[in-house]
Parts: C-alpha cells; sequence; structure tokens
C-alpha cells in the first residue's frame, strides 16, 4: 500500500480525504470519507468532481470498503452505485467496471487496493504524457482561452486541458489564460482561478459571454478544453457551453484542442449523439449555489417558479475541433475518421 | 403637464419615480428622485437601465430640477452631467441634446417639462411602431431567443426586442421564449423573466453558454436582441453577449434581428469600430452585485484580486445580421449598405 495525495485527494492506510471544492477558493478544507455513499454523495455535490478524479476517488472509496472487510458481493453493488453516480463521465465507468473485474475474478483485498491505487498512478502518468504533447501547441506570447476546469482539482495530476497550460508556462513560455466562469457553477471562476493563482500563470476572468467579443478583438491565439467523454468520430462531451466556445473558435478561425486520457474515449459510443446528457436542477440556474466563503449557501435572483433548462453538458462535433491531444498521441480530424479511435490501445 | 406612468417610471406634478431595478424581481421599490446627481447616481447603479429608458429618465430629471427654479447655466451643466452618465447609450446623448437646444434657445420651465414629456410620449410611439413592425417575423409555435432585457423595464412602452415577443403572443400566437441569463448582471435572469412571468408568455430561462447547445438541438427559430448604438454600416453594440448570440444563430442559420428605435442610430458613427465600449467594475465578475431579495448584496465567488476583463457591451457587426427591426420600418443588408441609416428622418 502506497501514500496517495495530489492536489485533491488523500488515501492512507484507509484513511481517504479529498479536498472540498465546493468550499473554493474561500476555504481549503479536507473531508474524512467514511462510506461508499459518503463518496456517491459527495460526487454528486461536486465536491470532488472532474472526470478522471471522479474515476480515482470512487475507486478509492471502494478499496476503504474493502479494508473495512465488506463482503464481495457488497462490494460489486457499491461499484454499481459509484458507477451510477454521473452518468456522462466515462472515466468513472472504466474505473467502476475494472474495479468489479478484480472483484469478480481473483477477489482478494490487497488486490482491490493495488487496482485503485494504480488508477491513480496512471492518471497521474496519463496527465503528464498529455501536458507533453499538449504544450508544443502553446507558443511564447499565447493568449489562451480555457473553458470550466481541468486541472489537478479535475484529476490526479496536473489535468488536463490545463495540465497543457502549465507545461507550457513551466516551459519557460509566456502565455495569458482567459478564463469562461463557466456558469452555472463557476468552476472557471471560482477553481481555474484558484490553481492559476497557486501557479502564478497570469488569467483574466471573464464571464461566458464575454467569450466571443474576447476572440473578436483578435486576443485569444488558442483555446484547449477537457472533456467527460470522447465518441469514436471525435465528437465529445464537456462542461455545458463547450459547444459556443468551439463555434466561436470555428468562426474566428482559433485553433481549438480538446484534451483528455484515453480512458475518456468510449468505444461504444460511435457518434455524440450517443452520449447521455446529464440534467441538472434548477436552483443551479436560479441563482447560485454551494457556500461561498461565509455568505449563505444560495442565492436566487430569478423569480420564483421560473423554467428553467439545465444540462450539464453539451457535445461538440469533431468538425470543430483542430486537434485531439490524448497521453498516447496528438490526433488530427482525419486520423480520427480513418478510425483510430476505435482501437482501444 | 400630463401625468406620466409606465412600468418603470412615474412623472407627476414634479414628482419623479423611478422602480429600483435592482431590487427585482423580489422587491418592488419605488425610488423618489431628489436631484440630477441622485438620477446620474440611479443611472450609474443600473437602478434605472435600459438604453430607451435612460434617455426619458434623464429628461425627466432636468425637468424636475427646471421646475425647482434652478437657473439655466445650471441645467445646462446638469445636462451635460447626465450626458456623460453612460457613455454607450445614444438615446441619452440625443435626450440630452434635445434637452440643451430647449435651454439654450427658447428657454420657459414649461417648454423644459413638455420636452421631456414629448420625449417619453414619442418611446411609447416608437416601441408600438417596432412592435408591429417586428411581430410579423414571428410564426405561431416559434421558439424565441433574446439577450438581456428589452421590454417594459427598458423603454417608456412595450420595450423593443420583447416589444415584439409580447406583441406576437398579444396577435395570440403561441410562442415560447429562451431568456439568455446575461451575465454578470442578469438583465435576463432577473428583469426578463419577471416580465414574462408578469405577461404570462411561456418561457425557458438558461445560462449564456447554453445558447450554442438550445440551437444545436434545433429548439430555437428566432433571435431578437436589442441595441444601445447603432452604426450607419448597421454594426451594432448591445449588452455584452449579443455578439456571441449573432455568431452562434450565424452558424445555426437561425434569423437574427436587431429591434431599435431611429433613435438609437449615431448618424457620427460610420462602423462599429467608432462605438466607445463602457468598462465596469471587476466586482460585477468576481461574483453578483446588487441586493438580492434579503440576502447580503454581494457574493465574491473568485479568489480576491483576481483579474477581470468587464465590458459592458460588445459589437455585433452588420454582416451578421438578418434584419434591423425600427419603428420606420424593417430594413436589409441591402438597404443598409446603400445608406439608408444615414439619412436621419
Amino acid at each position: 500500500m502506497i501514500t496517495v495525495e495530489s492536489l485533491a485527494i488523500k488515501f492512507d492506510k484507509g484513511h481517504l480525504r479529498i479536498l472540498d471544492q465546493q468550499l473554493l477558493p474561500h476555504q481549503e478544507k479536507w473531508i474524512e470519507i467514511t462510506s461508499v455513499q459518503h463518496m456517491i454523495d459527495s460526487i454528486r455535490a461536486l465536491k470532488v468532481r472532474g472526470a478522471p478524479l471522479i474515476g480515482v476517488a470512487a475507486a478509492f472509496a471502494l478499496a476503504q470498503s474493502a479494508l473495512k472487510k465488506t463482503p464481495r458481493e457488497d462490494l460489486l453493488k457499491k461499484a454499481q452505485a459509484l458507477y451510477d453516480a454521473r452518468p456522462t463521465a466515462v472515466n468513472l465507468m472504466i474505473s467502476m467496471n475494472r474495479m468489479k473485474k478484480v472483484l469478480q475474478e481473483n477477489f482478494n483485498i490487497e488486490k482491490v487496493v493495488q487496482t485503485a491505487e494504480d488508477i491513480f498512478r496512471e492518471d497521474f502518468d496519463l496527465c503528464e504524457r498529455i501536458a507533453n504533447n499538449g504544450a508544443k501547441f502553446i507558443n511564447d506570447g499565447d493568449n489562451i482561452l480555457t473553458h470550466c476546469n481541468t486541472g489537478s482539482l479535475a484529476t490526479a495530476g496536473v489535468g488536463t486541458a490545463l495540465g497543457i497550460i502549465r507545461r507550457a508556462h513551466e516551459q519557460g513560455k509566456k502565455i495569458h489564460v482567459y478564463v469562461d466562469e463557466t456558469r452555472p457553477l463557476l468552476q472557471g471562476g471560482r477553481l481555474t482561478t484558484w490553481e492559476l493563482q497557486k501557479l502564478k500563470i497570469p488569467f483574466t476572468l471573464i464571464t461566458d459571454n464575454m467569450a466571443g467579443h474576447v476572440m473578436s478583438l483578435g486576443k485569444v491565439q488558442k483555446i484547449f478544453v477537457g472533456s467527460d467523454r470522447i465518441a469514436t468520430n471525435g465528437d465529445f462531451a464537456n462542461k455545458i457551453g463547450t459547444y459556443s466556445v468551439a463555434v466561436l473558435a470555428h468562426h474566428h478561425k482559433i485553433p481549438f484542442y480538446v484534451a483528455a486520457p484515453y480512458t475518456t474515449v468510449d468505444t461504444e459510443c460511435t457518434s455524440g449523439h450517443d452520449i447521455p446528457i446529464e440534467k441538472r436542477k434548477s436552483e443551479e440556474v436560479l441563482g447560485v449555489t454551494g457556500s461561498f466563503g461565509d455568505s449563505p449557501s444560495t442565492i436566487e435572483w430569478a423569480p420564483e417558479g421560473s423554467p428553467v433548462y439545465n444540462p450539464a453538458f453539451d457535445v461538440t462535433p469533431a468538425n470543430l475541433v483542430s486537434g485531439w491531444i490524448l497521453d498516447n498521441g496528438v490526433f488530427t480530424k482525419k486520423e480520427i475518421d480513418s478510425g483510430i479511435l476505435r482501437k482501444r490501445n
């Protein structure tokens, strides 16, 4: 058993802790996870979030349960419950399928824990490779726009889209980042700003509807976003608003890259039409939820009972993407069309 | 002297009251305006807003001051101060130029008051004509997307873009409206929802970054927005985010109309490049400001000191516009190109 520690998750001798991302950036508070249900609730409440990190966190929740000598049949049920916690994140499905396989085929506690640790370590390594693959697209002096949060708060490592930006900064390139606040849950305004501030990477926070205006002024040279699920034809799901950014990038002829580990590719999905889109509760759009420092947990500005549409994700078609930056390479539309994503490495 | 009363402003025997739009939709509170400076502060704080209504409100503030027997020279200075209160709204400039002319040419108190009343009445009539001109573009069963607030809270009458939607509804057409919340100040989420609820017009509130996704699903048939200033080549300034909506509409081949009174056309501006864009304070993007019901006035979610870009408006180029719906007619790109906006009626 190893000691696992990243920016947002810690696992040490059965103690599982997650950084409560709902309280960021004003409070840095760690939550001691006590059960699988506690983890499911934390995933649903977005206390732990980011498609890769959810997969890692769910695996550790199962490992913790195994260490408490939970019977195999119960562990299998818990794996399924974790699998169902968020419908769009394919990493969670893959992580749970892998854990289920271990439970079914050669069950022992040590093996379950080791598999969770492997999932963590592999995600860390995947991030490194994505960052290295993507950083070469960033030039000295570039202004980069990003959406949502795809950094160390969303993965076990440096992140995906934000990991690329971080790597370019570490390489000494002078860059500046436009951060979409990413309504309704404000992962950009709250989390990406917090990470960039920690990393001392210059940034400017904008509301989502300023992205087009900023592009029209010639102020954006590259766009990098993450993904929660990639279909084999290159269509991909990501945080709501990503599609609008892609259309705007296309209109302004700005290169638009999606960055993700290969575990994000769902070989069962042949196009974006097959990706289920999670709908979330109206309150998120009627105002802002979550605790923000010492403020009350909910502020509602819309008239009571206003009807709301609140898809958590949207799908960006492959024809709007300049390149797919995965850990195992950077793929062009031509390569995707030739079916490269259909073969899982 | 007439009694003036609309949804958001009242002027009766020198008593000037405005509906405090910052407190909507949770509180309907009228503010008794006591001086020109009080009106300037109210305009800057967006307690009174909407380009046409600002022009009307500023005129009444001057009329009130005239009724208090303020000397002509002081009234001229106050007119200039009002003129400078918000740099993008051309209606305010036109309104104040007209008031200054009266002050300079044939000054008497009654004439000043009557001019303010004329400005109100004319804006009311302009709205009626815009609504009638635009409603014909809406079909039974249409889903319409709009941005910001352009209704009775923004004008002396039924509004511009929202007035058109209202007129179509009054004509018995079954319509449904997607309302962009319009960050950072949430005029859509707070005001347009409130007006539509009052008018019993079905609507769905979305965050700004959902607009593209909703269009991609084929759920939007028409888009109507207002304008704060129109250049003679047809480029126009409107609330930040309008440009992104226009690009998205263009990509999805959805008709995109701008609706405004002819007073919005600035014959001095030959293109959008000449329109000054007001920058507002960072706090608006770092969180939400203004009083929302009983909640504290400010919630900040971004890390302290995060750099912010906060343009209040953006410019949409004429080539993204399907039609200019003014009170004196509906114009095509071809008519605009022939210079029709260069001749003020």
